[in-house]
């Protein structure tokens, strides 16, 4: 049986997946191409953290993620007519995901030995530089940086997991918390709208 | 003198180049430009796949990728006139790189110690994330996901190089008839207009 | 006290990020997505660099830049009516971090044991790499490759890097001169508005 773990971080490549294969689709791309943008979007972030701690990427020591992107694939194949109502649970398993990832993104920077703002830096880039990379492949401006926040609740996550060391929380707790205050920031600057503002520059 | 494999190897470098170099050149880039797409174009592939399997890019331990990139750069300039009438044969060039460079991918990283499915998605990168690249540098949508299978024949190769080695079959035959069909695949999609369908939503 | 060679490492840092903070804040990104930008500008070519040599992000070992990036962004924020009456300030700025830039990145390489050839490849990558994915992520084209010398300044920073070290100049001298020659040729082509050609095709 797959622990509790494994299975977030399925549905979380999952929903990233889905993501990609969605926009891929409305931009034209045949079907591998929407794979492979799938499955950018779900390994791109960790990926390049991997490359950068000088690791080994991490979907290259197990068949699943290519797995889960075929299945979700299959998915939008088979239910492209629903997906679209289904925004709503996709958006909680893309949220439950993002959570995850930092975690796992955080952690696994720790191991390596490095400080903790190493740590967030990396779960931040292991959370969206995923969604970066499929922006910039379906040739469209990075969502992650303009719809309500996405790469900053990232950076929350992070300082969260940090807070928890900090108070000597066991590890459990530490990425239960931290990934818990990933998803709820989601949830919440979703719900309400909240976003950034935006720089302007006085042009005239 | 050089080898067989070498002179493919170069045949695929130049060819690659070219195609980079005409697309830079199209969107206004200057002659340095369109050299570093066209060298972008013909190592990048290689380049990615060496950074995941943590060996140093091929092209920094041999002078001779910069050299057949000038050498590409100076045959736009001097053909410029004439290129547009060559576009079979550069086809078919393109079409002898992509082999080669699918065989090599996948040979590395085999060496390497990775297992074959590793080594299929490596030759496939190893193939088509150079174009992939030459396209997000230009700023266009990656066409190796919407003309006439591309990235799908470097997998098709990939998996005609497993075939060879469960057959028992010798690394040159094997490597030979890898890149015959990633080489053929092309022809044939290219020739019957073959290209995989588009994945639609219903956006309703 | 920081010493002269940090300082012009800051101040590079300082106005690449100001370039891409201001392209995302005109792109509409938020806040938190100028910040990145800016950071990936400023910092995007070493990391490169890094990669293909093999090392850890220069970036990764000190969180100077992220703060220069900080401070980057409240300049430009604080300022915003401003920085647009700057830009002869901010150029000056910008072409010192090149220089700085680019005789890092070919003493570091030179450090890595690479032939002086590749240290004049990753001096260039260090240099405009950064501009390069700054173009990408904000969707536009590279700019690098079409305003006035800026990739060849690089280049020629790196010949000059190479000819003073023939010539048995000390380091001291040899990144003096190398950086002095790429902030010259930056200002000059700026100047005088000095170009490279541009390849056409004859598309007919």
């Amino acid at each position: 049986m797959i622990d509790f773990i494994t299975l977030c971080d399925y549905i979380g490549t999952f929903a990233f997946a889905i993501s990609g294969i969605r926009l891929a689709s409305a931009k034209q791309f045949d079907w591998f191409g929407a794979y492979v943008i799938g499955f950018v979007t779900a390994v791109g972030g960790g990926t390049i953290r991997d490359l950068m701690l000088n690791a080994t990427p991490f979907w290259m020591l197990q068949t699943s993620y290519l797995w889960v992107t075929a299945f979700a694939l299959l998915f939008v194949i088979v239910f492209r007519n629903y997906v679209i109502r289904m925004n709503n649970t996709i958006f909680i398993f893309d949220a439950i995901g993002l959570g995850l990832f930092v975690v796992v993104g955080v952690g696994k920077s720790l191991e390596f030995g490095f400080p903790m703002w190493v740590a967030i830096c990396m779960g931040t880039i292991t959370g969206s530089a995923g969604g970066m990379m499929r922006d910039v492949f379906i040739n469209e401006e990075p969502l992650v940086f303009r719809k309500d926040i996405y790469a900053l609740a990232c950076v929350v996550g992070g300082i969260v997991y940090w807070f928890c060391l900090l108070a000597d929380l066991s590890t459990t707790f530490t990425q239960l918390f931290a990934a818990t205050s990933v998803i709820l920031v989601r949830i919440l600057a979703v719900k309400y709208h909240i976003s950034l503002p935006v720089l302007k520059e006085d042009s005239e």
